[in-house]
């Protein structure tokens, strides 16, 4: 264990959770960070915090936001969650609506303002641009261009004393690996929760964009999913 | 009138009330936009009320955000503000304790956040690189970092549709040019709002940096503070 702080931004979804687990791997003391923003979902958020409790986060902060005040998607507003019969129908269909504007922006944001304070060099986030679902502030061109502002905003930035580090360990992976490397870690992804359309008790909708991701991710891992194992006795 | 939108942050102080009427004078239409962010003074948002409906904002927002959980700075906890006899003495002195961590970064992402939504390609910030309090956030080279950023990680700037700019109109300005500028415009800043550490009543403390840079942006310009004539009968 080594005394080097981390932020890790954690939604409550497998990607994020598998982040965590690179972060602790790489003896990072973790702080998690996640936002209240108005999602519909509250489920998120308590998949968050068990999954901060599992993995060892030395805290886990939820800072609320509301962007809602602007609208725009159909994670914060009334907007109806596309589904899908099969993961293909999701390539070459651009942004989806379920986009949020700029939200890994505000999320980085705040990320960096509790890295200043803690005097913590590295951020991770679990973000991906292979199953990536389109999201424009998920692309590594994105990441590189929020580090090199990040450096220019802050005081350690400005004295020279640190350089801040954007982690983005799943950048490269298709799902079936982030899955794999979640497994290895000893990830739980029962812990875990994706779905942009939960039933009333939460269970999985299993034809929104990121039930059908999550899906093909754990048939490309060869593995099961223990939230459908769970919730369906199969 | 055009049918521009235009974000403009609006924190209730003279050099955002200036830039304020810096984008209404360019014919935009303002969406102002400020923040709940901790703040020990309250009376800084009521400026900011005061100042938007004046200069004729279409709307105003005040976003809450929680930058109290991370700590670091006299703005948002316990900390003493730092006072001073004469501007003389902020000369020199780093970056000083009032310094709120990521601050503008976390302002503009949620102005980029509500641009995105609206469709604006314009967003307005008062910083000034002149008398700027040593703030890192508030230099010509991390706007300009900002603005590459944004533009990786919006819908619009991906699809081509859109080039966000970060409008600065203060940038190089001494704090007299900006209150020539803003009494040319219109501005009554009597309604403004610049001290870190009020009085009971609201009354400037007249020895923070920020009041300090006040009067000499007053002598520098020649103009009588209607804030200190108003509440002392000067």
């Amino acid at each position: 264990m080594t005394d080097r702080p981390a932020i890790v931004l954690l939604s409550g979804g497998l990607d994020s959770a598998t982040t965590m687990a690179v972060a602790r791997a790489e003896d990072y003391r973790v702080h998690a960070l996640s936002f209240r923003y108005g999602q519909r979902h509250a489920v998120e958020l308590e998949a968050a915090r068990r999954v901060a409790g599992a993995l060892g986060a030395e805290r886990h902060v939820v800072a609320d936001i509301d962007l809602r005040s602007f609208g725009g998607s159909a994670l914060t507003d009334d907007l109806a969650v596309p589904h899908h019969e099969r993961v293909e129908e999701l390539e070459g269909q651009g942004i989806p609506v379920t986009y949020v504007p700029a939200r890994n922006t505000v999320f980085l944001s705040f990320a960096l303002a509790w890295a200043e304070t803690l005097g913590a060099d590295a951020v991770f986030i679990g973000v991906n641009a292979v199953d990536y679902s389109g999201y424009p502030d998920c692309r590594p061109e994105f990441l590189a261009a929020f580090e090199t502002m990040a450096n220019l905003a802050t005081r350690a930035g400005v004295e020279g004393r640190q350089h801040l580090r954007i982690h983005a360990p799943l950048l490269t992976m298709t799902k079936g690996q982030i899955i794999r490397r979640g497994h290895q870690l000893g990830v739980d992804f029962g812990l875990t929760h994706s779905c942009y359309d939960p039933a009333p008790d939460g269970g999985p909708c299993r034809s929104c964009d990121s039930c059908l991701l999550r899906a093909k991710g754990f048939a490309e891992a060869g593995l099961p999913d223990p939230l459908l194992t769970t919730s369906d006795g199969r």
